[in-house]
């Protein structure tokens, strides 16, 4: 297991983060050695009172830099504070303070993770509207995503065009990259370019073949019903698509399509009773990817930001305001991003842009 | 059980329409009792000795109007045959004479079923290059559907566009309908008009009340990420399709949404756990449906055209050209058309757009 400690950020604290980042340690003592909360002490001490009830509640260890986390004892939880101790949110609704506390702890971890002061991120989820009422900067970004791209390209130096980004999407049974995410399907349209396709291709072969140990096999979807169908229905996959598979695969990239969207995340299905024939698929736009991986309610679903100089993963739901505080939270999706954080750091170091020495 | 005689049409005499013909009257003769084969006799002869080994072959019986069904004896097939026998067919195999025949089946059961000499029409599949390599008529249509919309308009004397129908995804799992079908999917974004929904919404009520006896439960699907998020990823969601769900609602439509495309169509699956929130998603475009429909890889998908005067389902999968002949193929799918189309049937007459007394 690698020596570099892992943050996992608190997310919104007046929804289920804290509750189940405790739960997380609680439940995999083992996988979440290294772990670290990077956020606050209060928000997480009441979040380990309510889960234990009326008997002693898991204890918290605060610690002062991120390398500490190897001082704390065993069946601690070790928290990092971010400024001052956070008053206490009211669970379930939306707050600037807890929306720009969230943010805060989110651009100081990506800034520790750039530095390689931790070897990843791992975050609890943000509520939109909090980060709004938050202002800027943190209203300025739609989601984790979009921040961690301006905090990367400020770290390097470079505009943020120049520091692509994709989300994937992956549980038990599918991984999905996106081309794009946070636009209008039209604007997505517009986002199937040449350049966008080859640095999906790109991003996916060289992140997952660090998790895979070998290059991915990558299914390409298509953009269009029946992938175009030999251009009768448009004729992107012809024209840009096909192009941009050339060029990776001139890169060593494993690929194969572009194949029809109704049926390509059907085979790339992996199930008990039979080998899923892809590895990933790379999905033209937010919903051609994310509607399978939502279809089954699977449980387990982690988001992974691919192409920056970091690993971040994150449980692939939301802040869950109206079962904050219940106990009802589940925290197999964040234990999944754990795990998928371990294994994108297995072999760190070796990140797509590569990473800078020192700022 | 109607009286009315349903029309199971060939499809492709080269794939693997006639044996799960043959296997569908034999699994199913209760379900199959009234229904009859239109197309080929040859055809059929081969599909029904190949299943029977060395044994003795499912009888045929020719007949010559739909009505005659009802005198041909228990255990056999009853078969019209479409003008002249058809040569035998290599399986397997494009052909543009089994491609021309499967079109003139389709289109002379469509004007029966537009007469009222059958209650509805069930299809095999068809294969394109075959229809593309039969020439016009055939070569025009890019499938059954808009053949379909061809003859009817045709029949009625009103020009096609005025004809609107919508293509209907079922499974045990999931109904959806769809906005547009064969399109770029940058044309079926100018397809989501304010008419074309509202068609869609009143077109999925009318359809669906007969099969439920009740007014559907219909959620609607955004376009857009997160279905715009406010007007954040796109505009028509507010501008478009939140009107036109306001006229349906007025014409007594049961309605929500428009909903997060990602997440909809999980709400809406029926499993044995739990209840699905709704009866029917309506889609904004093809592999948005398509995709959450053909995930599970479900054997039993059944694809029904709505909105024209005259029922037709059909098996939700291809002619199967590579296992044609072998055996292998699951009639699954046609057996589920075959009960849709009773199910529509139930109410027939109630046709959205009025079905004409006379020619």
């Amino acid at each position: 297991m690698s020596k570099t400690p892992i943050a996992i950020n608190l997310g919104d604290a007046a929804g289920i983060g804290p509750e189940i980042i405790a739960k997380a340690f609680h439940q995999q003592p083992a996988l979440l050695q290294g772990c670290f909360v990077w956020g606050d002490v209060g928000s997480m001490r009441r979040a380990t009172a309510q889960l234990c009830g009326t008997g002693p509640s898991q204890p918290l260890a605060l610690i002062g830099t991120p390398q500490e986390v190897w001082l704390v004892p065993p069946n601690c939880i070790p928290v990092l504070q971010e400024g001052d101790v956070l008053a206490q949110m009211p669970l379930g609704q939306v707050s600037a303070a807890a929306g720009a506390f969230a943010g805060r702890c989110v651009m100081a971890a990506a800034r520790a993770a750039l530095r390689g002061d931790i070897g990843a991120m791992v975050t609890a989820p943000l509520h939109k509207e909090a980060l709004s009422a938050a202002g800027a900067p943190y209203s300025l970004y739609p989601g984790h995503t979009e921040m961690l791209q301006a905090v990367a390209a400020e770290f390097l130096g470079k505009p943020v065009n120049d520091m692509p980004v994709r989300m994937m999407l992956a549980n038990d049974e599918l991984r999905t990259v996106l081309v794009s995410i946070h636009l209008s399907l039209r604007a997505a349209l517009d986002a199937v370019t040449y350049d966008n396709v080859l640095q999906t291709l790109l991003i996916t072969h060289a992140s997952l073949s660090r998790v895979l140990g070998r290059a991915p096999r990558m299914a390409v979807a298509g953009l269009n019903p029946h992938a175009g169908e030999g251009g009768l229905f448009g004729r992107e996959e012809i024209e840009v698509i096909a192009p941009a598979m050339q060029a990776a695969a001139a890169q060593g990239c494993v690929l194969s399509g572009p194949w029809a969207p109704d049926t390509v995340f059907m085979r790339a299905r992996k199930q008990a009773e039979r080998e899923a024939e892809f590895d990933v698929v790379v999905a033209m736009y937010h919903d051609q990817g994310l509607i399978p991986v939502k279809y089954l309610g699977v449980e387990k679903g982690v988001n992974v930001t691919l192409g920056l100089p970091l690993v971040r993963t994150s449980p692939d739901h939301g802040t869950a305001f109206d079962i904050a505080g219940t106990g009802r939270a589940d925290p197999s999706s964040l234990i999944e991003a754990v795990r998928m954080a371990r294994a994108l750091l297995a072999e760190a170091g070796n990140f797509p842009q590569g990473r800078p020495k020192e700022n």
